[in-house]
Formats: structure tokens, C-alpha cells, sequence
């Protein structure tokens, strides 16, 4: 276990930069002291911020850069202008030279997948990398990836999936051998994608001594908890987790409503007001800000572009907890071991046909 | 529009089988005199229930037979044993011939789905078959298809979708000009699935009197009910659909255990219980119980398999309103000029290519 903790910020990221990033950096280091704080980010907009947070500014060394990366540009513009310069490729290769344990960002997410592969490369045996999302569920909460990072998946990339989402559930959890489910649109196995089915029939058949495989799940498992890891190509991954987000702020908004309407609700609201702080505690999506990238030769984590500073703290804990249990040194563990299992399972299956 | 509706039901499909299918039935007749039912069931199980339902008894015709599809066959088993002669089968059949102008069942979907095909036969034009859903939004309801009829849809799939889910909401939501969006996993032109973003290309440069087409919409769009119709291949729509019920059960159970907590929030529970019931009313996912199948030569209604008689009934309800409003006639009107704009903005992306 590192005795510190080197984090590495995009200060220019987000919807609204570095004014609200920075409150959220010095949140997350009254929560843990051991962190120190690689900044980056234009002298104008950072400095005159950091003196008026000496808490932070102790614990920082800030590197100025002009060039800072839209939100909405594409990919590869984004790499034009802002390879070698901007906020967020300079975070990012802090990690890749090691200066870094983890970078964090709040920027435009095409743009960080496209420098984290460009810069940090991806891990042996992995093409092309992950999102993974921590899921409130009524049991507590769950990784489900990929939520975003590509299109469609292959069977082998799916079982990377399984081996990197465990990998994480296990650091994140403290769970010695958490339960993978598939994500599908059935339990039964001779429903759903072919891609899912064969993942399906390997993970059955192979031994994998880091999870424990249950079968397919469906998209109501997901808040269920029935499964630690949920694993699905990222298009399927992606909606699903934004259609909960928007059933989540629905509910929400028929709650308030529905409060508001009358003299006797809002004084039932008055008295149970408690219980509904618990309730909205429970729901804040702020809590479970933060996508983790995957499959990367470094850890990478974005924050929600919207994410205020308590959301963006929250992002900051997780690439913390990701660093000080060491997610990355486990996953090449857990790759390396399920890579021979399923060399088994191939080759047993290959026998068999 | 007929002056009367006949619709047949499938009385020992579901869960919970006629025992609550048949009080749905006589809910729904009640707010509805002018159906007529054909019933098709085995004896034993539902002329015992309809000697103590006169008033449905009075308007229905019952058809014994001694077959009933099991809820986890799988679809080609279920035609093997229940072709020709199975309650659902009965059911369809009566669709077929004209003496129904419906079928609604809460049986088996996949056996449900393989049935209707074989039997109803597709539309003209129309390759493969969806499953639509009703979604309640913060502005309403939509239409989303398709929920999980079929596996990945090619271009042209997607604006079928587009032109039944369209004459679906006009008729469902007395609206001319339905908008249309397609699910994506962003509002840009350039992300995902290749096959969205080609149907995307041609519902922007064709005609299409009929609809509204708005562009790409993300899963937390649905529940803000940002478009009328949101168009999807059916595992991603499956997915989104699972997922929300599961998120809305969720919200519902941390709700209640927070109103359980203490006494002040029983009693502020107590104050508000009226406010409550609204709420649940809005979320309760009964009201908007049945999914349609469209793209058939025939109108089918799926009821969820463990509905209780107050959802069977929305189901019938729904089936009565697509029967009453001339859906398929609507649908096929719409197919036909769609045809003819895809047409036209075909040849123009061949002319441009």
C-alpha cells in the first residue's frame, strides 16, 4: 500500500472548471490527508483560486498550460489541438511517467478516452478499453461496464470485461471473489445477442478462480443487486445506465411534486423530512460520480462534466480507493490468471466441436 | 370506427392464469360495454370462474380446448405442441379469421411472438416484428419500440420502426404529427451504432408527412419525454425498458423503508398518505401493462406475465383503443407513403454517393 497518494487533475475540465474542481479537490483532501495534487491548468483561472485555498494549495504543485480541451469537440480534434499541451493531456501523462498514480477529469469524454489510449496505451491481451460505472443498488452497490467506451464486443473482449470488472468490485468491495452476471434480455441461454451467448458458454465452462459467474441478467437485476459485476458492451451499457439516471430524476420530480401539492403533504413532508434527506442521500447521483477506465496502462477517471464539487470529491475518493488498494496491479493479476483459463476453455471447447 | 370490439383472449396464459386474467376481463368490460370477448381456455379451469362472472359470461363466447402454452418453453417447442390447437394459438387464430379484431395474452412472449408470426403473417414490407412499449414521462407517455421482439436492426428496420411507432402514438395520443427520435449514446451525428447513424442520415433528408423526426436522443431522454417515439433495435430497447422498471422498484422500496424508519416519519406519511397515493398512481407500472406487437397482420397484445387483473385489464384497455382508433388501417397508411419517401431519400444518398 502506497504511503501517498499522487493525483493528477484536469483543472480546466467540465461544465463549470476549475472554480468548482478545485473546492471539490480540497473536499477530497480533508477526507484524506495523504493525497498531494498535481494540478494543470492556465495560471489566470488556477492561481488566483489556489490563494484563497491555502489547505489545497499546500498539498498542490501546479503546472500552468495555455491550451485547455473543449467539451464538445470530437476526438480527433481535440487530439490536434491538444496533444503534448493541453490540461488534460498533461494529467495524463503524469501518470504515464509515473509522476502520477491517477489522473482525474471532468472534460469531454471522447477526448480523455482518445489521449488515455493515445498516451498510456492499453494493457497486454486487452484491445480496447472500458467504462465502468458503480451502481447504487438496493443490496449496496455494483460495477457495471462498459458503459460507454465502445460499440459492441466479442466474446473475448466480454470476458475481459468480467476479469476487469471483478477486478475493481474485488478492490472497491473488499470482496474475495465477486459474482459476474451477463447482461441480456433473458436468463435463458439460448436468448440474446450471439456475442453473449458464446461469453456466456465460456464463462460457464472455464475456471475462474477471481469471480464467480451466475448466468445472465437482465436490466431490472442491475438495481437489484444480484450480481456484484454486471458485464455488457458499452452501447446497451451506456443506455441503460442513462435511462436509470433519468427514472432516478423522474421519480424525484413526481416526489417534490406530489409533496408540494397540498397543505397537509407539505406538512407530512415537514414531519418525515429526515427520512427523505436519507432518501435523497440514497439516490444523489453525486455519491456514485465517476466512470473508471479501463484496460489502460494507468487509471483514469472521469467525472461527470455537470458534477459539482461534492460530485467531483466524490470522483477524486474513487480514483483514491482505485490507487491505494491497487486496482491496477490486480487486474494484470486477475488478466493474466483468466487469460490461461480461458486458453482452457477455448481449447476444450475447440476438442469438443 | 366498429361499433363494437371483439377481442380474444388467451385465458390460460401468465402467471397467475384465468383466475386473475378473467376478473381483468370484467374490469375492463365495465369501462368498456361495447367489447365482446372470445375466450379460449380449458373448461375445467374457466367455466367454473365464469359461473360466478354473469356479467362478463353474458358477453363472452368460451372455447374449450385442452392445450395451454408452458411460460418457459421455448418458442419452437411451444408451436411443436401448440400449433393448431393451444389457448394462444385459438386466440390468434381468431385474429386470423376475423371473428376478433384483438388477442391479448399474458402468456409466453417468445411463444406468443413465434405464433403470431406464423399464424398473422408480417405486413407487407415489414421483415421482422416489434414489440412496443408504452413509457410514462414527466411529459405523459411515449412509444418506445422495439422493447425485445428482435436482435440488431439494419437501416431500414429502424425507419419501420420509426412509421409504426409514429401511427401508434397518433393513435394513442390523438397527436397529427408524432415526433421521432432515435436511442442513441449521444445527440452527436457522428456517434454510435453504424446502422443508427445511417437511419439517422435518412430520417434527416427524406420526407416523412407522418412524423416529426428530431434527431438522436440519449436513454435519460425517454423519461423526460423529450419525443413521442423513440426508435431502438430491441435488445438495447429491452435493456432500457428492464432497466427503468428495475430503477422505479428501486426508488419505491427506499421510499418506503425511509417512511418506516421513525415515528415522525409514519406520521409525516400519515399527513401526506394522500400525496403518496398520487405518487404511486404515477409510477404504478400497471397502467401502462401491455406491450404491442406491430408489424403483423393482426393486432396482439402482450400482458406482463405476472400482471394482476387490474394490469391485465390496462392490457385490454390498450388493445381495445388500438382496435377502436384503427391502428393496423393507420399503420398501414403510413408504411405506404414512408415507402415512398425512404424511396425517394434513397435515391437521392445513391444519386449524392
Amino acid at each position: 500500500m502506497p504511503d501517498k497518494v499522487r493525483i493528477a487533475i484536469d483543472a480546466m475540465g467540465g461544465d463549470h472548471g476549475a472554480s468548482v474542481l478545485l473546492p471539490g479537490a480540497e473536499i477530497s483532501l480533508v477526507r484524506h490527508p495523504d493525497i498531494e495534487y498535481l494540478l494543470f491548468g492556465h495560471s489566470d483561472v488556477v492561481e488566483p483560486l489556489l490563494a484563497k485555498m491555502p489547505v489545497l494549495k499546500a498539498k498542490s504543485k501546479f503546472t500552468h498550460t495555455e491550451v485547455s480541451i473543449r467539451m464538445d469537440d470530437k476526438p480527433s480534434q481535440a487530439l490536434k489541438y491538444g496533444r503534448w499541451k493541453s490540461s488534460m493531456w498533461l494529467a495524463l501523462d503524469a501518470v504515464k511517467k509515473g509522476e502520477a498514480d491517477v489522473a482525474v477529469s471532468a472534460g469531454n469524454t471522447g477526448a480523455l478516452m482518445a489521449m488515455s489510449r493515445f498516451n498510456l496505451k492499453m494493457m497486454e491481451g486487452i484491445d480496447r478499453p472500458a467504462i465502468a460505472a458503480i451502481w447504487p443498488t438496493l443490496k449496496g452497490e455494483s460495477v457495471v461496464l462498459d458503459v460507454g467506451a465502445s460499440i459492441g464486443a466479442d466474446a473475448a473482449h466480454l470476458l475481459n470485461l468480467a476479469a476487469m470488472g471483478s477486478s475493481m468490485a474485488r478492490v472497491l468491495f473488499d470482496i474475495e471473489k465477486p459474482s459476474v452476471g451477463l447482461l441480456n434480455i433473458g436468463v435463458e441461454e439460448v436468448k440474446g445477442l450471439e456475442e453473449v451467448r458464446e461469453a456466456g458458454q465460456m464463462l460457464r465452462e472455464g475456471q475462474f478462480p477471481h469471480f464467480d459467474y451466475q448466468g445472465f441478467v437482465e436490466g431490472d437485476d442491475i438495481g437489484k443487486g444480484v450480481v456484484d459485476v454486471v458485464v455488457t458492451e458499452g452501447f446497451a451499457g451506456n443506455i441503460a445506465l442513462k435511462t436509470a439516471e433519468g427514472t432516478a430524476r423522474q421519480f424525484g420530480q413526481y416526489l417534490r411534486s406530489a409533496m408540494n401539492r397540498t397543505l397537509m403533504s407539505r406538512l407530512g413532508y415537514l414531519l418525515a423530512r429526515r427520512a427523505f434527506r436519507t432518501l435523497r442521500e440514497k439516490m444523489d447521483p453525486r455519491r456514485a460520480n465517476g466512470g473508471v477506465f479501463l484496460g489502460l496502462n494507468g487509471i483514469v477517471i472521469k467525472s461527470h462534466g455537470g458534477a459539482d464539487s461534492e460530485g467531483f470529491a466524490s470522483a477524486i475518493d474513487l480514483g483514491f480507493d482505485m490507487v491505494r488498494y491497487e486496482l491496477l496491479a490486480k487486474i494484470g493479476q486477475s488478466l493474466a490468471r483468466d487469460r490461461a483459463a480461458t486458453q482452457t476453455a477455448k481449447q476444450a471447447s475447440g476438442a469438443a466441436s
